[in-house]
């Protein structure tokens, strides 16, 4: 696979619908990846606001196949496979390369802290010698402030020398844009693609080479967002930034995934949206009610939201 | 299970020892935690410093099983089962009550951070429910150096009315006697059992009416630790805890797990002793010299330890 047929754009970490009971519902899920799909989304699956951390392997193995099976295309699907242990991280990891997703997104073993860029090399080499497969591609996750075990910039470099082509991008949510430039300044010209971790560096990243952004707030606000990505050249960009920054912050005052479900379960009418795994908490009535006057005061509307329902 | 039949003393996170292909060593493994029940140290197998949260669930279950078919006795386990992903939480401490484990080692689910005491009390509760034996005991980890997530007094005090007999004590591990002097004065009265998250503070702890310690450096330096445990109310009780803490800084010049996996590789004399799992790295042979240096400087030596080879 060349470099310029990898996945770009807009990608989600798709939200994990659960039941009452907190099992996944896999319907509803499936049905929001259609969704997003319909409207040029991909599927980051697995990511840290789909509650992917409080789900086991078998668990995301099992949503993993409902899509597949239901014929969701593979090539539109960047699941995130990054657990604590090695041998999880290997397992879920060979299931998406097996089933010819564009890539992974991989957190670094994220309990222990204060590691060592030479542990967390190793720790990705492991993962790679372990799939052994010549059609994976890696995007390593750069989320300091929740797994609190950063990917720095010679690890990066490191990764690139030792495993060129398997070693394909990364999603920055560092929320630090000094150091998504760096990686788009240092790695993209090596065809290393750096996806910002949210829609408020989109246009940053695209005007400075990048491969697009995998934000949360894809979920539910899609349709702008992909908009912005197709028309970055155009006249209006700054604009349509700006126009996107409001709404998320709309989302942003709220902890972002009970909000993003909590407005989904508003306008699909379907009221278990809302339902969250613990650690993660629902919004309660008084925050669900101002999150819904906050979203009407910017015209927000998710079209065929009865869909998700 | 009244309180006073309940597990106390000096435990310790078993070191998990591996091969050089990083598969655990069961074999090794068995004959590392006969070697410190012999010493009278319980098994909190599966802790921080046993590199749990590298190990999968299936591979935790396997080492679980090769104590029991050992004969080893549950009466002196509290393995740690504390996952991010609740499924995974329920699956291993079902199979810990199952086998009539002392208690479990619950670490919060770690990978969100900065969620709230009701998320936390939600995640507890939902395990507790699920597993769903009276025999459970629950004893919550408490190690925000590593995991981000406290469990804050107001937590255990939810935790304690809601599920009385069933949450059983505590491992606080925060380095931070004031916040150990809280919980053993406002909750060891009410039968919840205070461990000290190392030896650092086994005669405070102890002298406060706490139940013991679960200690890391237990792994190579039990003996001292147990007697002090013992013969707390002794005229030389200073003094012991003060030669505990010379062994122990000698440890904690360097990350406490590839230093203490060095020693047993240099006391047994079989090298593979040092394998350590990304993303945590081995000593290398500088540092090794200088532990062994200093270890023999505090005339540190493992008893029995070929026993360990």
């Amino acid at each position: 696979m060349s470099t310029a047929q990898r996945i770009r754009g807009v990608l989600s970490p798709v939200l994990t619908p659960f039941e009452p009971d907190l099992r996944p519902a896999a319907d509803r899920f499936l049905r929001h990846c259609r969704w997003l799909l319909d409207q040029d989304v991909g599927l980051a699956v697995f990511g840290t606001n789909s509650e992917a951390n409080s789900l086991s392997v078998a668990e995301r193995l099992r949503l993993l196949d409902t899509l597949l099976e239901a014929g969701l295309p593979a090539a539109r699907m960047m699941p995130g496979t990054g657990c604590c242990a090695l041998p999880d991280t290997i397992e879920l990891t060979k299931r998406a390369v097996a089933a010819g997703c564009a890539g992974v997104l991989m957190l670094p073993p994220f309990y222990y802290k204060g590691v060592s860029d030479e542990g967390l090399f190793r720790a990705f080499a492991a993962v790679i010698d372990g799939v052994a497969d010549e059609r994976l591609r890696v995007y390593v996750y750069h989320i300091p402030p929740v797994s609190q075990v950063p990917i720095t910039l010679t690890l990066i470099e490191r990764l690139l020398k030792a495993f060129p082509g398997i070693v394909a991008g990364v999603k920055d949510s560092s929320g630090d844009w000094k150091n998504t430039q760096a990686m788009l300044e240092r790695f993209q010209p090596q065809g290393f693609d750096v996806f910002a971790g949210s829609e408020s560096f989109l246009l940053a990243t695209l005007r400075a080479g990048g491969a697009g952004c995998i934000t949360a707030t894809g979920n539910v606000n899609p349709g702008p967002i992909v908009k912005l990505c197709r028309q970055w050249q155009s006249a209006d960009a700054d604009h349509q930034q700006k126009a996107l920054d409001v709404t998320r912050a709309v989302f942003g005052a709220y902890v972002m995934i009970p909000a993003m479900k909590a407005a989904i379960a508003a306008q699909s009418g379907r009221a278990d949206w809302a339902t969250v795994r613990p650690p993660l908490v629902e919004l309660d009535e008084g925050q669900r009610a101002a999150l819904d006057a906050a979203l009407a005061a910017v015209n927000f509307r998710m079209p065929n939201a009865a869909s998700l329902a």
